[in-house]
């Protein structure tokens, strides 16, 4: 029977999953971790490995394989992870996670998608065209990520120690989550920290942010600040009077409901017409709408 | 003859000079790079070489040796870098290469000194103690300094390709200046780049600055950051009425007239009384002033 696959590569696992051409789901495959940045050769290996389980079940008429991986279109390494694949003799199309996930959320339809996780983008599907704003990274952007919420968080104990302030409630918890009691040390560390540890200072705010009006304060302006990208994509999109289909993804904006009721409201507030699109599928669903909607054109 | 000796403990030299106990140079050293940071035992060689060439020459009566080393209050480095000057059997202190500076531009007394080179620091000095703001490294501060105004040129050109505009001529400038033609290509060498070679690019904007509004605008913008917070440090220090000793160090501030001038300017307009203050002597002779400052008390 003809069949699709999606693969989503993750930085902790690989999920690929058959889906008939009509959608139906017939098998799924979940492997180790599928970043080529974290460890190249290991991620190419779960990934064929998770490839070859289903092609061993769903046999070998697969019209497609749509692999969504972070980093792809900067990375540099596309046409050698192509190559990695080639030897399965079907289409295979590797695109940024961010665009598999907006196919899925959004069913393959034009619209918008909100990523905030440990770093964010805002990704537009329109005319059979990507548009992005954002996602710069965390040196030169990502708004509204946990990043952003994480070094708001530190900044703020700065402010607070350069200003000559009793730390607030906000900047104890932040300390007494580092396990550091100056803000020496507390840079020190904040220095040493890889981006997956530093963004996860961001639960700390999330946690406090229901009774305390900093940690309110830094949520709220980072989804403004996603927002506002959201707001230019819309610009840059053209007929900004459109209602427009709008999805989230990433961990943030999708559990904290103190910084998606503040995207949205932002929007609102500022004319934006907003179909908001929930996720009622797997990420890998979005090879299955990138196949119906003619990924040949893309 | 007594006398003390003043090092200036750099990332490309180590300079030493010996001064009389009535401040004038004696004899001078410079040998190669003395930042621990960098190499720790070559850095400690290059010291060493410096003090014994001067002892050397001055005889046994030292009285004092003063060593002004970026990041020695933070790196965790001080005791075991004290320990390796301890067999000179002189009293040796090792300060921040903010606080020498700080003590050789405004000779001794209280007052402020504003720096802005790669990085960023306000450091004031008062009823014998240091007071800081700022300077919390290119992740989480440094603002106005050299980095920063690099981060905000790259930025806006992200900008503009975000928000689907024709390239400025800064953003030309920039582009040219790492030899790429998009975007990606851009923010990949952006994050190759170290500290020191990103900055290099507040030189591209310090250029066009002239005639270009752009440039202008993120000049002044990170000039008036750092204003404000000097601002901070007044009044952290208390009494903002009093007319205060201004100092200014590093590169972007001491050679860039429109970056001073802007910060000068933001000053004057919130009602800061400034007495600005020349940098007239080496930076070595922080430790002059230092000894004739009582500086068993510091």
């Amino acid at each position: 029977m003809n069949y699709i696959i999606g693969v989503d590569s993750g930085g902790t696992k690989t999920e690929a999953t058959a889906f008939s051409l009509e959608g139906e789901p017939l098998e799924q495959c979940i492997t180790g971790f599928g970043n080529p940045l974290v460890d190249y050769d290991i991620a190419v290996r779960n990934i064929k490995k998770a490839l070859q389980t289903i092609f061993s079940a769903c046999g070998k008429d697969c019209k497609l394989v749509v692999i969504g991986l972070a980093g792809v279109d900067s990375s540099g390494q596309k046409e050698r992870l192509e190559s990695e694949f080639s030897f399965l003799k079907v289409p295979i199309m590797l695109i940024n996670d961010g665009k598999l996930a907006h196919l899925s959320i959004l069913k393959g339809k034009e619209g918008i998608l909100a990523i905030s996780g440990t770093g964010s983008l805002v990704l537009g599907y329109q005319t059979s065209q990507w548009l992005r704003v954002g996602g710069w990274g965390h040196l030169l952007g990502d708004e509204g990520s946990a990043y952003d919420i994480a070094k708001k968080a530190i900044q703020r104990v700065l402010f607070e120690e350069d200003s000559g302030q009793t730390y607030s409630e906000l900047s104890v918890s932040i300390m007494n989550y580092l396990q550091v009691t100056d803000v020496l040390s507390l840079v020190k560390i904040a220095y040493q920290l890889n981006k997956g540890e530093f963004s996860k200072l961001a639960a700390v705010v999330g946690k406090l942010s229901t009774t305390n009006e900093l940690a309110r304060g830094i949520l709220i302006k980072s989804a403004e600040d996603l927002a506002k990208q959201t707001i230019i994509l819309i610009n840059k999109m053209g007929n900004p009077q459109k209602r427009i289909s709008i999805g989230i993804n990433g961990s943030v904006i999708e559990k904290n409901q103190l910084f998606r009721k503040a995207f949205f409201t932002y929007l609102s507030d500022n004319n934006v017409k907003v179909q908001e699109c929930e996720k009622t599928e797997p990420t890998t669903k979005g090879a299955y709408y990138l196949f119906k909607e003619g990924w040949q054109n893309k």
